[in-house]
């Protein structure tokens, strides 16, 4: 394999949001690969997070990560406990369930702002305190101080109709993720912003079996969060010669 | 002309987000189409906008536009005082000067979260308002119920480093846009995104005379404000036969 | 009006591709705003345009748009008749039947090729015999030596399944309408690319009524040419300081 | 390593457009790999071509890929030899050096049309050959019944000035592998578009030595074909639940 080894133990990702979908399979790939690995969320003691602690020794944090200054304290134990990350994941979805599917003209506007807070907003807590410690790290074999990565969704795409705050807040987050591409790739951190195109949503694992998709009808448009932690990890590894800054993955079946 | 005629004076246009330029531009020609005109802004009592009163008899408004119930209550005078608005332009910018051109490190958070708030969040208010009242309005001759115009800016198309948050609130409104037009559109109102690609910025007016560009070479690179305010009343115009969603405005010289 | 008056008899106007539908709009709205138009086709005894011919005074041209030797005839033929064009609109859709909806597997490859050929590069001898012209004219009012309109489809915006030689035509177009932008503008010419995004098609009109569409549901998804041509006419008279580069025009009910 | 082995000597790959850059890198990866390797080329007596035979015996064909009977000729001929391919890739550039850089009005329209039919054509002929045969494969461990990769460049995200043939030729790969892949994928056929957006060009190998970049400020603004090629196996082992269809590669310090 061409690609550098990463498996020397210096490589530390956090995960900030955490269920048992993308962040699950994220953190087992990424403990896998050699990596120590935190995981943030507001209720850190979900069962699948207490899991991933008991079979992975992947370390917990409680963050509302809408807060700055959570989000500043979540960096310095992370560093404190783990070592300055290379790899960190936003993998906050931010939708407020009380607006799915209203019309604009129903939707409350707390909620609306809620969605931008927690999603947009704290990409850019997160995504800060990322960058402001990459820049201090050495390049590793591929040319890479770190690997900034932003989980979307199809809305970041696509405004579709009924779920204006979404597309507001998924948009939101494709703009700043190209921003800080744009100005922090040629300072050697890498970003990707990494919408996922899967109208069902994401197939719920339970952290302790093998995820392969069974290829049976029912999975057959739900993207596989195993599947999409391996892009992740590609990502991680790409040289800086030939960065990817935005991959949509979408189930074969995906209309689109 | 094949456009229908709106000169009835029951056209009521609203332009949230007031100043000497593209808000005054199009003030003047709303007017002299034979609109009722309010605008709203913060200051109110800006001279630009006290000589608007006074040239065009537009009607002024105190609003901060991030405010729901602000928003709430302006769209309650304007009915009373000038009847149920057929145009509405959300013309807010919302940057915040002390985060301009500075590091994704260096922004500070509050600031983030307020250019977030001012542009898109005010859009999402002003448009929700606009939309409720449009719904109840008699489609005119083109089959149009109302138009909703949101001013964006090149930041709406591509995220450029230093400026991560103005990227987030221009991709976030752009998203809120798109997600309107495709809700709103077959229910017979008009939702368009204007994204004026001019890198030096808006020529400033004095809202008494002429505007149109003198063809000299400094200006060559502006947006003229009143050629701007012509596309907006073009969009508003248009037959729902072949509504335009973006148009993207840009100087003949402007590199892109 | 703010826009300059174009209607001193000197504007020239040259539609390639003709028929009942866009092309014929276009013909009667420049006449009726003071333009000499020519219009030109492979059979240009059609019984549409020779309709044009006597109501309107529009001079038919026999051109198969796809031989680089026509189109220039074209071109001296029309100089010579009406004068150098100022307003040029690409009009060919080019899509070979035979394999409409085809798969890809079962799509001929000589209907291929002709799709490119009579549609992207139709439009690059257009587009270079326009430019060549434009060159030489002196900007009028708007700062514009001349406008060169490409009209395109929804296949433009979006590769659809079972198309996939009509995608790479209207592809093929909308890159070539980007160059041209970006090489012409900041020389005076204004290029613009105009996808039509209904999926029905354009209604049929006989070109001796009024076109205005009726409200009917039966023509609700249908784009009206008049309406079209209109578009085109603002594009036209646009300021250079607020040039449109790309127009999509989609009816108020279309699913996009 | 969660993703399936595909080493089993099954696998064969056919890359059409040869060369010292991509396609070398690509034959070298696939073959270590475990794939059966063809590279197809007008002259397939490149020294690069010839050494690839010898060292890691990639099978040569030559081939006129504009050529409708020449593409049909050059599979039926890889299945004889190799066995029906599970990865093609289009590497074919077409860009005339007659018309680099040449203004639109300059440009020879011959070379125009040349350009179309090398690049965009010959990925029409390619992709249907590669459609045809696929159909009939059994999908792998990943529910793939073959991968089709086409190679593209800047100039099919953005129609630059002076390349208004290139960039028609590029924006028409793109339509035909997006109308490809809404029409493939559900069929179980992975399409992917993969946009080069390196400025300098492709650094050249010799296909001889190791070709990881070495960091040097000389090369920092290249494109890795090694890296390039490891992208395209990614691509071909990504599991069908989670597709990527565009990837642009972009080196670190390119500016975009």
């Amino acid at each position: 394999m061409t690609q550098s080894d990463k498996s020397s133990g210096q490589d530390v990702a956090l995960i900030v949001g955490g269920g048992p979908g993308i962040s699950s399979s994220c953190a087992r790939l990424f403990t896998k690969s050699g990596m120590r690995v935190g995981i943030a969320a507001r209720n850190p003691d979900k069962p699948a997070l207490q899991n991933l602690e008991k079979t992975h020794g992947v370390r917990r944090y409680a963050c509302d990560a809408s807060q700055a200054a959570a989000v500043e304290l979540l960096f310095q134990n992370v560093v404190r406990d783990l070592g300055r990350p290379t790899l960190v994941v936003h993998n906050i979805d931010g939708r407020m369930p009380e607006i799915f599917r209203k019309a604009i003209t129903e939707a409350d506007p707390s909620n609306a702002l809620d969605t931008l807070r927690n999603s947009a907003f704290s990409a850019f807590l997160v995504g800060q305190q990322a960058a402001r410690l990459m820049h201090e790290n050495t390049p590793d074999a591929n040319g890479t101080k770190g690997t900034i990565i932003f989980t979307n969704a199809s809305a970041a795409l696509k405004g579709f109709p009924l779920s204006g705050a979404f597309a507001m807040a998924c948009h939101a987050k494709s703009g700043l993720a190209q921003s800080m591409a744009r100005e922090l790739m040629p300072q050697g951190i890498h970003v990707a912003n990494v919408p996922i195109d899967a109208a069902i949503g994401q197939k719920q694992v339970d952290g302790t079996r093998a995820h392969r998709l069974a290829g049976t009808t029912v999975d057959d448009n739900m993207a596989d969060p195993d599947c999409i932690a391996e892009t992740y990890l590609q990502l991680h590894r790409q040289h800086r010669s030939t960065w990817a800054f935005e991959v949509v993955l979408r189930p074969w079946v995906e209309k689109w």
